[in-house]
């Protein structure tokens, strides 16, 4: 058992917190709604009144789980946190829904956490052999006992020694009966923002939730800061080591909004810019540019301005898909993509196209996205990755497969495209994609691309992938 | 109560049919899904198994309502149709939802119907004068019952009385216990296409609804044309009148998926070209082009490509928006527009802006895109329009308000632009429109731009809103 | 298909409506939840504000239907009627929940109907005949046709048209927007009570349904009465021609609750009659007397009572039952009664036990109850009946098999004993059945005990069991 | 704070738990099912695999929360225990639900619990000043860290350090991956039993499900017993003090089904018997002999057979009642009773009527009966209760109100006769209680009665009213 001191993220989330406003709970549904793209499984909200928590949680998306107002009733108070989340199917069950909140010592506290801890397993066995229980398989529910077993007598000197027993990703979210409290880890891999709204406080995971509230961006919380907010205002730490700040570059790849300002730049014009410096090192005649839609979109932009090869759309994206969908016995092709995209042959008929995507993670979508495009008609089918390739799991909390299952890891760029039947296949470099952030390798976490994993592992046995399953004991059916 | 002999057009619809095939219903379900974007606020499917019709209905959208492996249980056979609805809030009721199924004389028979008929209440109470009664307030059941009533002794006689009867937009799906029969107005208003899948036929209201499935498109049934299809094979009969097809253009401008093809060309290439005429007419100096996703998308597109304007994605929208929302008790500006789209400030910011959209109805919403525009920062913003102004309503099957409610019913361009606070505001000419589709006046209902009712209503009081509310005389909820 | 009739009667129903009062839709729903023991399966409410018909309709108990103040808005007016129904598997679905409500030229009438016409078919193929379509299996649809088709001018001569076309089992609750009217066919089969409530007149199938509302009980509606109540106050009137009423007998013996007056005497005092009318019939030398809970307890008592055998409980039912069961794959002896039973071992080891039951239908249930008890330590089983053999079906609106599942229809009652493995059996004879309730045996229907069915069947082969599913060309699932 | 050291108990409840049987947790099912009467708020089921727990826990009845088969394949393995729960308004939230199923340093443990903690505060306190988390406001939850923390090395010495650390009422369940145990406390207030289904051990709280499974009532497990299951087979431990057994009377009273076998005896022929003591001492001339249906039957037989005045039942229960009530606004006499209870006016009027009932707690029940009664027309109404004053809340598990509530506790019984405005009131008295159960008071607690409490509390200040609501320093809203 030895080497399996690490285990996989198993989160993609967001956060939000308001502190101090009349409608607290509602401000945070909204500001969840707004970041439901980072987690769509389930969502939850505790508030606070003063005096007591209140929570309200469950499987599902915001506007299901609260699209009722005698919820509100329910989450009085003028302070709130939220959290979305998505996971991977074995564990999607209603107790790992968060906030989590709890009793201990020193009252009440509610906790939110975007992120993945690298050291979890360790400190989960070393707090139950000093006989923690764990309810849930989050390591989240591990940040909270850290908490409670500390001898530090203040709130804040309890919560910094905590965060310097544990490693990895964290922007955490707490919310106790009179304060709220966000904590980034040193390397500022998720991102985190601060904002204001009249005289209340707003902590969001990326800047679109302050839009939708009309709250005011003040700035974001930097990489190792930890902000306390309570009624005499707000107050800034920074309890722990310095490091070189590793933010993800996955965000502005994929997963962050476009709208939203992360890490001091704006996705989308990051976005285009991966797409232009995808021009420049993987050019090609052809007719036209096209996404696939959304998230290739910007990329797609910037490489058709770059190229002059005309955007058009080619996919259509259907936006009705569900989570589940009942498949017919006889073969469709393509069924997985066509639920979602659809070709304009009129568009793609006898044309040499670009087709630009953020990654390729297994392949098998893009394979079948190209022969999508070839069957309606396109003459030459150039595929371009706004990325490098993918060959490295991310243990910082976003979803990646095992390592055997991201094809970039075992096979090379040309067997890749034989794989996907593309005519050509251009990945951009790790240098172009720094270039269009505007900075150098060192200061962003590229892990996913090189296996350079900034924050170390307690212990990882060589060549091997880290066993992924240890952490949960057993799985509950809601 | 002479004066009201129209009523509203209640519905936006899709509607899907398969026959002959192992899998009907499921493929039926598969094909509404692709329709989704026609109504989503109720959905049904009818199957037959060669010797009586089996139902599911519901409220709710596609994925939700036949999320469920079992209920294709319940829906046995070679045969299916389906339909999915929009309807304005009063009448979205359990009892209205389609295909209506009933028992008559010769023995089972199912409709799903797309459109709206124009004599409806004349029909309706000279039935009930002789003694119909009607469980719906669907102008659809009163289909039902013409075939039911009439003295005709084969099914398509019996259909051709019927269809002498109604007047307005249809686009109509029977299924009996042994065959499906599709018509079509005379005016062909709503699309309607027909596909084979191996040796079934398939009848969808658009074509993206035969990709899903891997149907080849065989051709649009014609307006006016009745197909017969049974065991035998399909036949095909034109038992009205001939008028002058009037398809509606407005299916071109926003009602149809831009993947489909339907009335002869291809959506997105006509959007596309629409936005090119809008550059050729109404020229501006700008920075940025950027359209109201997703609907404005193509038109923004051909006129940045007109224009030489660069393309830019301004406006962010978010797509887990939920039917119901609730909203906090303090003002969030321009909140109602917020919660689907959000500026992307370091795109707008300092930037002369065109805005392309694809109508204009009552101008609020507008108001609250413009101005949201101008506050993430923009220098100008330019609002151009991808249709004519919209002055009427419409009684053929588009859901749009009262001619009261229509801004441009009552107020000159320029009025428009003041409310709207937009810097210029141009929209493309009705002759600009024509062009896009490569075709004359004559060619389409353009009604709801230039009043010029293609099929006329039974009696309507000069200079009078048709009243609306008239067919429901009761609502029931559930 | 020409002996084909008559159909099954599918329903078990309880009505009840009240004409003018601030609450009425409240108090219906109150009423209903009192008559619940009358049909489980769905329930509905319409309501009428004067102008209009508000409807709330669906599967499920009244108390989980209307488990919600927000449905009471939806229900506004003075006057409401509403409908518990049962009926057997095949037809349990949606579109068949009652009241039905329509719109016809009149303007809107609701239906509730309690009981089962034999001459459906007939009238229903004549209706389709003259170009009627049927949207439900139920015969009350025929009702509402039949008004609408009718050519008198009013009402109350449309209904006594309709009246005179229907024969069989009714009890019949109708509301318009300003009037409520209740009928009862001539044999008046099933009960039907008026009560007041202030100055609002109430109708319901029971009088414990006044009781909970505390209306005052007033009288019962006569068979063939025609009650007629509007803001003018109520008036009778007797549109049919009489006939010798034939009231069910077995309301008495096991369907209405025991806390009811009905057929001019209350329930739990005929029940307790019928036992002791057995006991005279059928002594035995016995150490206890217990009955099958619930509905056997009344008839125990009397059994005891006159035999001086002490009553005990000898089984304990378990009232947490619910509709559906998930069953072990494992054989679990006499599970299908064990669910609802439990014998308690130590009142009935070695004791000769009698046990009291209303029926005996199929004969499982009976012969699994027997070897319960025996199992239980039992020394001897003596199973007596508070009622005669039931050989023929009721084609009156109880739900009762086919002739061939009926055990007494074709088995001797030693065979009956024999099979379910009592040491003796005894059933109430018909004259007792009759002295329990002081009158002779024209007085009541007694159908299902001799086959005299006081309204005879349109046509109906002889030695044919009648066809069933004849009017159910087609089912919907919902 | 110091006076808070006990807090009142929230739960009734039922567990049961089946090891080594291919279909356990169906069988569990089952099991709850027959306990539902001991908890109809939440339940619960924990399997194991042999390798993991498996968990489905949900607000809600058995019927509904297992209502479908495919609940059961998440529920995998030979080994189940369940619970069923009640608790007051408060807290009846889902994190409350039980089995507690959680990892701790030796795997995985479920826990089941029937009973009530009276030291749980002072240990919780402990627990959190070392650092515990408490994530429900269950005792139960403090169980699972006395297990966690206790420095002993096998399971045994674990649960006996545990055990040694909590007083009060209980009845414990555990599942691990491999092993079952069971565990009473040494007063044994509340009942559980050991059953044998072929190779498998089954335990239950009351031995009616023990019967509908099947499985052969093999003991009672005995006060201060914990018996361990495994593969080895089954062994019994004895870790805990002796002392003088107390179980709770108010199981034979009233909390306990009729068909169940308890402390040694039958449940129904122990209320028979406190009937016949009951009319021993509190004769009256009356009529008829009545029961509050259905606990006060047996009691009421038992007086009657004694008395030799005829039983009847003069009130007729309606079974359907939901948990949830929609009330008119406009006032209805004894709603709350008549929603349970309606009166057969034609047994009580004019009679000198005995009512019988277990209990009276506030008294304002039994005022609404006896006026309802009176209403019904009873020329006298004479209440007998078969068991003595309630005047002292109980705090070993069954759910009573605050003393002040209790009118015994500050009412002579005169006084409580004339609030309910009986004729005649009459309690078992204590000595013909225990004669009932042919025990002494030493055998039983009695502490609801005579204040008596056989487990004392921490530190309970003089006079006062524990304080109730400590434990739950925040609520949670599902």
């Amino acid at each position: 058992m030895d080497e399996m001191l690490m285990h996989k993220p198993e989160e993609e989330c967001g956060i939000f917190g308001v502190f101090n406003h009349p409608e607290a709970s509602n401000l945070t549904y909204l500001g969840l709604y707004a970041l439901q793209h980072r987690g769509q499984e389930s969502c939850g909200i505790v508030s606070s009144d003063g005096a007591a928590l209140h929570a309200h949680k469950s499987m599902g998306l915001v506007a299901d789980v609260f699209g009722n107002q005698e919820i509100f009733k329910s989450l009085p108070g003028r302070s709130a946190i939220g959290h979305v989340r998505y996971s991977t199917t074995g564990s999607s069950v209603i107790k790992n829904v968060q906030p989590i909140n709890v009793d201990y010592s020193r009252g009440s506290i509610a906790v939110a956490h975007n992120g993945n801890l690298v050291n979890a397993q360790i400190i989960k066995d070393e707090l139950e052999a000093y006989g923690s229980i764990f309810q849930t398989t989050m390591d989240t529910e591990i940040i909270v006992h850290l908490l409670a077993t500390s001898k530090a007598n203040s709130l804040l000197d309890r919560l910094t020694d905590a965060l310097n027993r544990i490693q990895g990703a964290y922007c955490l979210l707490f919310l106790t009966e009179t304060r709220m409290i966000a904590a980034r880890d040193p390397n500022g891999f998720r991102p985190l923002c601060l904002g204001r709204l009249g005289s209340s406080y707003v902590v969001a995971s990326e800047s679109c939730a302050l839009d939708l509230i009309d709250a005011e961006f003040i700035r974001e919380i930097e990489p190792g800061e930890v902000v306390h907010i309570d009624k005499n205002g707000l107050t800034s730490y920074f309890p722990l080591k310095k490091v070189q700040p590793t933010p993800c570059i996955f965000e502005f790849v994929y997963f962050a909004r476009p709208d939203s300002h992360i890490f001091g730049k704006n996705v989308y014009q990051v976005r285009k810019e991966q797409g232009r410096q995808l021009a420049r090192e993987h050019k090609v005649d052809a007719d036209i540019v096209i996404p696939i839609p959304d998230s290739g979109v910007p990329a797609a932009l910037g490489y058709a301005e770059e190229s002059g090869i005309p955007f058009e759309l080619g996919l259509i994206r259907n936006h009705y898909v569900g989570r589940t969908f009942i498949e017919p016995q006889q073969a469709i092709r393509h069924f997985g993509v066509k639920i979602k995209l659809n070709p304009v042959r009129e568009v793609l008929k006898g044309k040499r196209v670009v087709v630009i995507d953020d990654s390729i993670v297994r392949g098998t979508t893009s394979r079948k996205i190209v022969k999508m495009i070839r069957n309606a008609g396109a003459a030459e089918v150039h595929v371009r990755i706004s990325s490098p390739p993918t060959s490295y799991p991310c243990y910082y909390g976003i979803d990646t497969p095992n390592r055997k299952e991201l094809i970039s890891s075992s096979h090379s760029i040309d067997e890749i495209r034989r794989y996907i039947t593309a005519d050509s296949l251009g990945y951009l470099s790790e240098e172009g994609l720094m270039a269009s952030v505007g900075a150098d390798k060192a200061s962003f976490c590229h892990a996913c691309f090189t296996g350079g994993y900034p924050v170390k592992f307690p212990r990882l046995a060589q060549d091997e992938e880290p066993q992924m399953a240890l952490f949960e004991k057993e799985t509950e059916n809601k």
